[in-house]
């Protein structure tokens, strides 16, 4: 039984990433695993990560106690596989042709992906329990490091197309270009409008570009 | 009575926060703002936004009840309150003769406000906050509005001095210098070191300089 969020958006979300837990169709253990993380997406909108129990996310997954702690000991190892879930989701590297295209499409995706209630929720339970456990901390990075280095293609062609000079890190880049919407999506709760996303891929390329080419 | 945190680095926060809430000192009513705004520091970094409650607030600030409900009517505007107590926090501008040293001198403030655990709890707070209120929104909007505001000076010199183009807004460099380092700091999780800054700081000059004058 995997329960639905309360309105489209969260749907989609919770969606997305149980699809992606499904290696084998209609394996049990695949079954427990969506279902959890989807009962704990919605307990963490619903209540927040202090008022958390593994026993509530049991019951509203439909899922024996003991299963549950045996594969999560604790909710901060539930938040950190949360996290590591959400990696899996597959959004398309974009292939526009030139890295401003590339970049805005980008940034696209991540701020829609930003405004699910869901994805809120588990970021914002991943900072606290990022100040608690040095091991969840570790395993945060790993979930980050996997999933800029997804989009690193786009940087290696601009690369390759000569847009930015040899050598650049993909990782700086992308972080660079993803912080800026993190930003206002999380915390100013300014609007991110497609001029916006439009500036901030231009000064990203900008700020990286081999400066003799530009102009 | 102002309880203190459990270590240094939560003395110094609240401290600062407190000292700039007192224009009058000695005054009552700043007293109890003081004493509440400390008391709710704390409960945010122990239980959490979701588990505060008001009268546990008025009982560790030592406050009556019915003083913290008059003038704090629910926990969303006691959050808002504390952002914007957090904007009076008196940080001088940088003002090193240069864009590059005043970005690296601004971004090292930032990234030591955001290593204490009072204001990671606050941001979390915001986070839960805003999705949920929009008049609180509105004023953690209003918030950030002054916070950015605040080192536009900043920005206006480095115009002045002809390092930027006239006209350049100052919010959207700040924006774009910070939110690298509001990233790292509160979900990647990785270290801010020195070379670090430069480099942001580096980048963001050849974000929004004049490239004819560079090199």
């Amino acid at each position: 039984v995997i329960p639905t969020g309360k309105d489209g958006c969260e749907n989609v979300a919770v969606g997305e990433v149980v699809a992606s837990e499904r290696p084998r169709p209609g394996g049990r253990a695949a079954r427990v695993v969506a279902a959890v993380h989807a009962a704990t997406f919605e307990l963490l909108e619903e209540v927040g990560y202090e008022l958390l129990q593994l026993p509530q996310v049991a019951e509203r997954a439909d899922v024996n106690r003991t299963t549950v702690y045996r594969r999560w000991p604790t909710k901060a190892v539930l938040v950190a596989d949360l996290l590591a879930s959400l990696m899996q989701v597959n959004v398309p590297t974009p292939d526009t042709g030139t890295l401003q295209g590339d970049l805005e499409q980008l940034l696209t995706q991540v701020a829609a992906v930003l405004t699910s209630r869901s994805v809120r929720a588990v970021l914002r339970a991943s900072m606290t329990v990022a100040d608690d456990s040095p091991d969840v901390q570790r395993a945060q990075a790993a979930f980050w490091d996997e999933r800029f280095a997804r989009s690193g293609a786009l940087i290696e062609r601009a690369v390759a197309r000569a847009e930015l000079p040899a050598g650049t890190d993909p990782r700086t880049v992308l972080e660079t270009a993803a912080s800026p919407i993190y930003l206002r999506s999380l915390f100013t709760s300014e609007t991110i409008t497609p001029e916006y996303i439009n500036q901030v891929a231009y000064r990203t390329t900008r700020a990286f570009g081999d400066q003799k080419l530009q102009h």
